[in-house]
Order: C-alpha cells, then structure tokens, then sequence
C-alpha cells in the first residue's frame, strides 16, 4: 500500500484538498484518474489517504511526465470538474524527492 | 486545514505509514509531535490524513530545520517507539518543493 519507489532522485507531486459537499460523480472520477495516471509514461506510484483533508501524493519520473500527466485531456477535464464542483480547497506541491528512507 | 505555506523553494518530509494493530499511547504521542513539531525553527506547516495509510507532510524551512527536528530528543524516542510498536512499515522521502499553485 505504500509506493515502492525507485532510488532518488525522482519527483513527488503532493495534492491536497478540502472536498465540498457535492459528490456529482467524484468517487468514480477521482478512481478513474488513479488508474489512468498508473498507465502514463514515468509514472511510479502513488499514495492516497482522506479524513478532514485529502492527501494524494504522486510520485514521477521526471518534470515532464508530471506536465504531460497534467495536460492529459481526461484529466484536464476532471481538473475542471475539480475546481467548479469537488473542491472547496486545494494545493499542488512540485517536489524533488532528495533522500528516502524506511521501515 | 491545508498548510499556508511561503513562496517555494522549501522543504517538505512525506511520511506514509501503515499501522500495526497495538495503540500503547500512540494517539497522545503523535499528537504531541505534531505540537512539538510546531514549536521548532524552520517549521512551516503541516497536513495529515488517515485511512488504509496514513500520510504526514511537513513543511521546512531548509535541510537543517528536518535534520534538527529530526534528532531532537523527544522525537527520536518517538521514532524508537514507532519502529519498535506502532508501525508495520513506513517510508520517509525529503523533498524540495519547487513550485506550488492552488484554489
């Protein structure tokens, strides 16, 4: 359940939002884009957890499969739904992953 | 509830986790590093979420405000209780935030 990611240096895109009460297709939608963003070039995994914020976190071969990701036409589209419907409140976060380390 | 964070560059630590079935005081202590974590140099926000994992990112001002925070000694025997106890696994990936944008 957590990424197994390659050795740093990669990129990390960290997503964090506050949801309004409307659901309109979000669960589906927000399923959908896990999958397709699975199948995009340089993609290496991904982290999600949700209570009073939600946090995905993305993790990217490089800088430009982060911008191809988000030029996606199906995801440009669930982008749109985003801000006019799902969320009240967001922030995206371009990283450099430096260092990492575990248990 | 999401982070106000400067203009980057900074410094985020994506912590994801998955818990073992034991509590011992782990509610209380998490609570108390998420406050003490607050109260040291270079701390510029936090957010967390729970479910299946558990995501923590913390915001840093620069390398040597994680590497302090890091080895203070409440925390370090936070750390040793986590290893030891609260969680099955766990990643830690120090990230620069380049670039940052929102609703």
């Amino acid at each position: 359940m957590l990424a197994a990611t390659p050795l740093p240096p990669y990129y990390a895109v960290i997503f964090t939002s506050v949801r309004t009460e409307t659901d309109a297709g979000y669960a589906v939608t927000a399923q959908r884009m896990l999958d397709l963003a699975a199948e995009q070039p340089g993609y290496l995994g991904e982290e999600s957890a949700r209570n009073e914020i939600g946090i995905t976190v993305s993790y990217w071969l490089d800088l430009e499969s982060i911008r191809n990701w988000k030029a996606h036409t199906d995801h440009q589209i669930a982008q749109e739904l985003g801000k006019s419907t799902w969320y009240r409140s967001y922030r995206v976060r371009i990283c450099k992953v430096e260092r990492e380390y575990g248990l």
